[in-house]
Order: structure tokens, then C-alpha cells, then sequence
């Protein structure tokens, strides 16, 4: 149960940051708000705070599919009552257009298998054990990536960040498909070359 | 005695910064004062520079009540005095306008949790002893959070920084009561929260 | 070979990031994603994403001459697949134009000086072994060198960065002797100090 | 010798970047390379980079007056070429105009003071010892507390890139003494407070 809670409290100052900031800093503030959450989660839960991560977790042997399910429920549920925080605060967006929904898919793809692969590295790698940077690792992998695809895609690089963004009205519920698809293949992708990458390292 | 000091170092350069900081990266100066101070004198008092981190660290019970009262007096003094050099530096402020201050006192409650939250979790847990990384997981939250709820609020999230801008006169005088009210709750609900989720780590 | 694909993953990640970060925050986006990405692959391959630190790296004597090949082989091709996808992505850019191939040389040997120099001590010294800031300390030499001499040079520090610009047309083709010639003598330099510097340090 | 090499290393990069940063981000370019170079050095040379800073590590107790002469020397000679370098590299500046001298020399005195307060306590203090985040705590120093003074004072906290600013005529020669005198009052009171609150810590 604490581990649930700690994911829902994690991935609700999530989506709010992806509500709430605004100027040109708001990838880094997106970024700055996961790794704060991670440093403060991760002893507990694991802080995944993301679907697609929690399917990379589970798919490398470090959570069973209960475990999964829980925290997908809990991601999905924070995303929303984030999401309507937001629009309590604000209002709602005008949702992004996206160009080209291919080149937005691959793009979410790419950046999320980064991300899974940065996770898997520094928060469950026997070579990394004990490092004191794993949250500035996966939230500068957000600011960092979620910076070079959000001209391309919106670069959620996270299904409940999609779903949160649908509610606020900042994505369209026509494209969330993108970010469902795309995340998940490309978290499921990290994790596969990251077990063949460290075969010694169940 | 020493505690005390450290506690007056390091909210006094927190709130100078609240008060000299310009431009784009004003609330990432801000973060990154708060961080350097932490690293600085976290050894000694702990670094709370907070009223309402003192307040959840009370709470949690890795304070006395006799310390957390001279805290709170060695916060409030620095916090004027801070606040008295920077009306030498630069003449006083003109008050930002709260539009809407049931909101401003919800923004303020929520960041204060995420702050005590993060707080409590990398400076006070079992599970993320000895890490390296409390300094900068503290400083980025009052960066990420301060960011987000500051066009709400102000983004004080402490009740000295928030005496401070009403001397300075960058926050209204009538409307301290939002942060003194918001900024405690969040901070005694965060160590609520903590205590619950860490029953086990006394 | 799974030192080979880390290469490949990390490379491919820093020139992807040097071809789509856009706005005020480039060079940190970059810097980002090279931080990342050593904090995800150190363990595994070292990290190096660039055939000038592994040109240093090789001559302080911590890999062999036949894995330096590989390296290269693996950076160089991470980068030409990198660029193809930017261009993909964007189409290709206009060339910068370099004012004074002199200074744009001794620019990028200095700058590149100052990343094999950060690495060797950071990465490979017996004085930092188990530190937790390899990634930051390297990653932020690229975001602080290269914002130095990006109006000089376009701040390559990297040879295979160089090709995937060239590639993109983002540098001009007859321009890339100076990456070349400038990052692999910086970091030929940088060895040869580090291990005066460091002469007990085997 | 090796020591001096390095506090020549680390001081030239700093000035370089004094004078070769610019754009928003510029102070945060500066304190980045001040983080990455103590990362470096800070096993070798103890990493000050600074007259003041070697001032309050000798009042402190931890280097010996010649020692700390050597370093004064090393410091200005690496801010003397680094100065002619960026001189040759982009034309001389436009010296800053300092409106009120009174608050320039306060400034210098309390941000420096800053600085020397954060260095001693992380990197010479018996409860810190073994962290990470040396570097990080007192390159983000430079960047809050030179952010924060910059508009009123040019933001040295450094005699020796005070003397660089001059030769690059960023600063004005007939300025020169707010630096010596203020930098070096602050770097000795930090180290005064340091030892009263610190006085089982030798």
C-alpha cells in the first residue's frame, strides 16, 4: 500500500508540473519535478511514476504483475487527479497539433526507450548499486529528451503524462494512441537490450 | 548555539536571494541558494532555513519543541534582516497582486507537502542515509515547485521567505496569512503522511 | 561487444541531442543527455562517446588499442545513423560559418583539452574512485566549454559530433579537419598532463 | 608542483569562462565551469581556484602560509593568460559601470563570504566528509550568489578573476580594490564563523 501511495504522490506533482510550468524553462522545471520525486520515492516504491518504466521493471525481472497492475492504476489515477487540478487552476489548454503522427510515434518511441534504458541502468543495475545519482539521471533524461522530441510529439515520454495532457486539454484524445503504443514499445524495447547487455545481472 | 547560527546563514542568503534574484533563471537562483546552504549546514542544524520543514521535522519527531521554537525565531530574525539589506540594495518591491487567494493558499499548501515530503524522505529516512544528494533533491524542489505555483501564489513556500517579501514589500502585508496557514498545513500533512508511510522507521 | 553497443546507444543519444535541441537551452540539453548517458553506460563500457576521449583514455593507458578501434568504429557509425534521423526529423540545417578556422582550432583543442581532462580525473583517477559525479562532471564540461566556444567554433569537443554535423549539414563538410585535428590533440594534451599530474596513479 | 599545475588549470578555465560565457545563462556557464574543474582537481590541488577561498583554507588550518602563496601566485598568473586569451579569441569589453561602491564592496564582502562559507564546510568539515557534491555545492555557489550581486557589484566573489575582468577591461582597473579588499574580508570572516562553529573540528 505505501508503495502505491508513494507512486500516486509522485506521479500526481508529475502532471501537475507538466500542467503548470510555463516559460522556457519548462522541460527542465518537468525534468527538476521527477528527479526531487525520485530522490524522495525510489527507497520506497521504486519511483517509476510512469507506465512505461513499470512495464521496462517488470519485463527485467524487478516486479512481479501484480505489483505492475497496482501501479498502473495508481499512475493513471494521479495523472487525472492532477490533470483536473490543473484545469482547476488554469483552465484548460488548447490542445498541441501534431505534424506528422509517424515521425511523432518513432519520436516517442526513441525518447521513451531512452529513458527506460537510463532507469534500468542506474536504478536496477548491479554495476550502479549504491550511486547517489539516479534521480538526477532519469529527471535530467526527461528535461533532456522531452526537450529535443516536445517540437515533434509533445514528448510526454509517459502514458499517464498523455493521459493528464488529454484531460488538460494540452494533447488531443485522438492522438493518445501515440503515447500509449509508442512509450510502452519503447520501454519494452530498453528493457530487452538491457538484459541482453547484462546477461550476468538478474 | 551553532545550530542556531547556521539556521540564521542559511535562511538569511535564501531570502537575500528571494530578494536580488532577477531575470529568467529567477527561481533557479532561488533552488540553487537554498541547495548550497543545505550542503553547507545540513551537518550542523540539519538545514531547515523553513518554519514549515521545522514544523514536519518536529512532527516526524527528529526535533524537540524547544529546538523547533529557536529555529523558528532564528528563521524569523534572519528573514527581516535579510530582508532590510535588500531595501538598502535595491528600494523596496511593488507588491505582486494574488488574484484568487483560495487558490494561492491550495498552490501554497501542495508545494510546501511536496517540500517537506521531499525533505523528510532524503534528510530523515532510513531508506536514503548517508546519500549525497539531499541538498540538490531539496533545492530543485523549491526550484520546480517555486516555478509552478509562483504566477498562483508567489511560490514562497515558507513562511520566512514570505515575512521577507512583505518587507521588501514584493508580497502584500495583508496577505501573509496565506503562507503562514498554507505552508504549515503542508508541511504537517507531509510529515502525516511520511509517518505513515514509514511506520517502521522510528 | 555489449561494450560496443553501450558506445553505439550513447553516441547515437549526444549527436541526436546536438541535432534537435533548439531554443535558449541547447547546450544544456546536450550537456544533459551526455550526462545521462554516462551515468547509464560508465558501468558497462566507460562511457567515452567520443574518439577523443578514448584516443586519452588509451594513451593514460586504461584500454587497449584494439578496443579504441572498436570504440571509434561504434561512435562514428552511432553518429552517422544520429544524423540521418535528424535529418529525418527536420530536414537538413544551413551551415554555420566559421569566421577564423585559427581560433576555431585552438578552440575546440582547448575545449576538448578541458573534457579529456575532466574525464581522466574524474573517471579513470584513483583519487575519485566511487564518486557519484562522474556523469554530472562531464556532461556540464560539454554544456559549459562548448556554450564558451560555440560562437568560435560551433563547440564540437568530439569528432564524431563533427561528423553527425557535417552530416546534417549543420557544420560545412570542408571545415571538419579542425575537429579532427583540434579534439585529438586536446585530448592527446590532456593525457600527457594527467599523467605528469597523476605520475603515481598507474 | 602538481598541486600548483592544477590551481593553474582550474583558474584558467574559470576566467576563460568569465570572459568568454554569454546569453542568459551565462553566470550559470560560469559556476558550471567552476562545478566541472573542482570535480578534477579537488584530489589533487584541494581545487580553490580563488585567493579568497586559499585565504580561508589557510585560516582554517589546512594549507600553510607557503603553500598558500604558491596558490595566490598560480591563481593570478592562470587569470593573467586566460584574460590575454579571451582578449585574442573575441576584442577587448566595455568596462561595467559600478553605480555606488558602498554596495558594490558589501556585496563582494557577503557573496564571497558565501562562498567561502559553503567550500569550508563541504570540502574541509569532518561531518561531510566522502560526499559527492562538493563541486556541485560550490559552482552553484558562483552561480546564485554572482546572479544574485552581478547588477550591483559584476559578481568577482574572486580576486583573481577580478584581475582577469580588468586586463580583459570588463571591469575597471580603478575598481579593482572592491575585490581585493571585499573578497578577501569575506573569505576571512567565513573561515572565522567556520572555526566558532566548528570548534571540536581541527
Amino acid at each position: 500500500m505505501k508503495k502505491l501511495i508513494t507512486e500516486f504522490i509522485g506521479t500526481f506533482f508529475l502532471v501537475l508540473s507538466a500542467g503548470l510550468a510555463s516559460g522556457d524553462l519548462t522541460v527542465l522545471i518537468i525534468g527538476a519535478t521527477l528527479m526531487v520525486m525520485i530522490f524522495a520515492g525510489g527507497h520506497i516504491s521504486g519511483a517509476h511514476y510512469n507506465p512505461a518504466v513499470t512495464l521496462a521493471v517488470f519485463i527485467r525481472g524487478r516486479c512481479t504483475l501484480n505489483e505492475a497492475l497496482g501501479y498502473w492504476v495508481a499512475q493513471f489515477v494521479a495523472a487525472l487527479v492532477a490533470a483536473l487540478l490543473v484545469n482547476y487552476f488554469k483552465g484548460e489548454s488548447t490542445p498541441m497539433v501534431i505534424q506528422d503522427t509517424t515521425k511523432a510515434l518513432i519520436a516517442e518511441l526513441i525518447a521513451t526507450f531512452a529513458l527506460a534504458y537510463v532507469v534500468l541502468n542506474v536504478a536496477t543495475a548491479k554495476g550502479t548499486t549504491g550511486n547517489s545519482f539516479y534521480g538526477l539521471a532519469i529527471g535530467f533524461t526527461v528535461f533532456a529528451l522531452g526537450s529535443q522530441v516536445g517540437p515533434i510529439s509533445g514528448g510526454a515520454l509517459n502514458p499517464a503524462v498523455a493521459l493528464g495532457a488529454c484531460v488538460m486539454k494540452a494533447f488531443d484524445w485522438s492522438n493518445i494512441w501515440i503515447y500509449l503504443v509508442g512509450c510502452l514499445i519503447g520501454g519494452a524495447l530498453a528493457a530487452l537490450v538491457f538484459k541482453m547487455n547484462n546477461a550476468d545481472d538478474k
